[in-house]
């Protein structure tokens, strides 16, 4: 089950693409995520270079005689999954710190380990983080951490698509660094790697960002042209924090800040208030929820369903591994949808197909990415997954929208396609080594674990 | 991905049990929930007959010269998963009727279609159940349907272990057949399939069975000397339906009749007073918790940390297909776990352990069976799984148990014992044709759904 070593060098994303490479996926059924009652029971793709070119029922019309066919019998193509908010490294944290109150957790766990971290470290966590996320069907994730360069040079190789911001604490002694090297990563990284890689900002969060900080990031995200992706109001604690400090809430300080005033993507968003969902409506702020982040730390269950009836965009991210624990997209859309039935005690409330929308569809437009990726259709990069769905658990056939929302795990995961390379085929991974990835996080993780650099 | 038709034959439950034969589970992890520390990082585990007859770290002293010998390399053992409480003939609806309003969906979708089911069709729609419950790591499963003849038939085949009643409606035109038939049940079948079949009395809920009728299941019950498995408090109409009718709540109607004097399983119970906590706990009421049924209805989020504060013992299981939409018990404990947290904002509470506990130990407790399952131990029987935790999102390997409460998924089961004998391998079932079962199932939904006989 590990990646094929004499096939990395060849799918590694450091090549430039080739725009003639052909693949047609064939007999398939295809749930292209164009609006609820788009499905075609047996259909065709073709890919050209990084593009969808042709989606259609039946047989395609032209025979196309170079390129690579995948027999798509037994199986769905839909959008790969846009995971809206991670922090991949942090796969390195799995399992080490779990059942913990949020502050023990952060201060006696997660910011020891990772006060030792190097680039390299980063990098080998990141990689074990793609892993995973391919394996479950994400082709595009946005992250937010330290070391952004070796998250970039990860991103490169495995041939993934990615948004990444480097965490902008304004009170800690990394203050200026993180701005300097946000400009760095700007200028080295922006519409890199085949135009897979987005840069953004990543003022961290009310709590680590003052308003005079905010300023200055809010100054180079107009200097550079750049989004920003945040957390906000995460936990009840923030919020009394922000209130005693500023006398309003987080969402209100950030609004008055001028933040919104940029495009801006805000995790979290726990504990809002009618007005933070009015001001986040108007403003267009893209709001990734974390339902299972969320249920783990105890922090509490996100007001989805008013969101979405203000007009916000939602979308969905796993956090990072230490406070989920896996990066499963699958996993965290049904949750999203069976959370807010239970909330409002409604089971009509996020249906099956919203859930999937918040994993492709949204996920796609609060990262600003809504023209290229999140849904099938000719013009749009080739971000796509094949799911085996003739298995038991997909079985009767109903209803295949419910069975992938209600029933799926993220190992019914194929065949996964980004920017028009199969990167995953038979699960077997192509642009990357599998036992060797497992085995340098491993490694990296006991380094760190045992305290010492 | 299919079962070996000539292994069915051999594989079938329905060959008595050779006492001789052995299975050597070499180079293997252990969990056998015998406590919240026991691990063995490497051992073995040995089999004869039904039951496990030796656990150690290292090599087993003696050499064996007969049986099967599974190697463990990066795999780990731990006890097959307890689905307390489910319908497993319901996948038949799997993906039937979504986000429908609870009436909506009972009346106008659930109903309907039951009311065509014959026999043969409660057969394969169980026989898929059982195909994704040993895929999932189910070995012992509580069902409580119609046509249970069927159900145990397809339960001695397929060499799973369950606990069987047939659900009975004291105010419906069957009120009388519920009754004969369950007695027919347990003359035929209780004790059976080697021992692998239990039989209990199902009264289906208080508000299908008033007192009069749940005397008779009472006395029925004490003179065939069975336990019960019943469905309580699952959702506000419920209780407001008894209390208007009794003015009392469910579980104190449940408890005034005189149930409780005898052994009860109770699936749900969702809304409690303090009072009936109390009740549950006094009287040793075993409960099970069906927290993404619970969550995909809307029925609410059960009271679990104050459940097992009080000393009750808690469950799990996935209620039928039709309302979770899969029958995966990862998945329910890691839903069981995390939304407690986020109901009491409290990441500490139900820990990984706990979770995993609830799955198998409790699952096996609150169905009377933990003198032979829940547990790896000499003397116990021999239903355990083997789990690839050579993967991904099993690394770095800081916690294993962590890793199976909040990152493990289904497909990870890679080996199925039950009652000593191998019924998965390398994914493949072998005590059932998966094709045929899928075909045969998707046949009879399809007829149901159009609505002939």
């Amino acid at each position: 089950m590990h990646g094929n070593r004499e096939m990395v060098g060849e799918m590694t994303g450091k090549h430039p693409v080739n725009k003639n490479r052909r693949v047609l996926v064939t007999n398939v059924k295809i749930l292209p995520m164009t609006g609820p009652h788009d499905f075609i029971p047996e259909g065709f793709l073709v890919i050209e270079g990084q593009h969808i070119r042709e989606v259609g029922s039946g047989k395609p019309s032209l025979v196309r005689e170079n390129g690579q066919i995948i027999d798509g019998k037994g199986k769905l193509v839909m959008p790969g999954f846009v995971n809206a908010h991670t922090h991949a490294a942090m796969t390195l944290m799995r399992g080490y710190a779990d059942d913990l109150p949020l502050m023990e957790w952060l201060q006696n766990k997660i910011e020891p380990f990772e006060c030792n971290l190097t680039g390299q470290d980063v990098y080998w966590g990141t990689m074990l983080g793609i892993a995973e996320m391919i394996k479950s069907g994400t082709t595009t994730f946005a992250d937010m951490y330290i070391f952004m360069d070796d998250v970039a040079r990860a991103v490169e190789e495995t041939g993934i698509r990615a948004v990444l911001c480097r965490g902008m604490n304004g009170v800690g002694p990394n203050a200026e660094k993180a701005l300097r090297e946000s400009r760095d990563l700007a200028s080295k990284w922006q519409g890199k790697a085949d135009g897979r890689l987005k840069i953004m900002l990543g003022p961290h969060a009310p709590y680590t960002c003052p308003p005079p900080y905010l300023r200055r990031v809010m100054d180079l995200a107009s200097e550079l042209g750049l989004d920003m992706h945040t957390h906000l109001s995460e936990t009840m604690a923030e919020v009394e924090t922000i209130k005693k400090e500023y006398g309003k809430t987080p969402v209100a300080m950030f609004a008055e800040a001028g933040l919104f005033d940029h495009r801006v993507v805000a995790a979290h968003c726990v504990h809002l208030t009618d007005e933070d969902i009015e001001t986040l409506a108007k403003n267009k702020v893209g709001v990734v929820h974390n339902p299972q982040s969320n249920m783990k730390l105890g922090s509490g269950i996100a007001r989805v369903t008013e969101l979405m009836a203000a007009g916000v965009t939602v979308a969905l991210g796993t956090d990072g591994a230490a406070s989920n624990n896996n990066l499963d997209m699958f996993e965290e859309a049904r949750t999203a949808a069976l959370l807010q039935k239970a909330r409002k005690m409604d089971p009509r409330v996020i249906t099956a197909y919203q859930a999937l929308e918040m994993a492709t569809v949204n996920g796609a437009r609060v990262l600003g990415l809504d023209q290229e990726i999140g849904c099938i259709k000719p013009g749009m990069k080739a971000d796509i997954i094949l799911i085996d769905v003739d298995q038991p658990h997909f079985h009767p056939p109903h209803n295949l929208v419910a069975h992938l929302a209600y029933s799926a795990q993220a190992s019914d995961v194929d065949t996964v396609i980004i920017d028009g390379k199969v990167v995953m085929q038979n699960r077997q991974l192509l642009s990357l080594n599998e036992r060797t990835v497992i085995e340098e996080a491993g490694r990296v993780a006991l380094r760190l674990v045992e305290g010492g650099l």
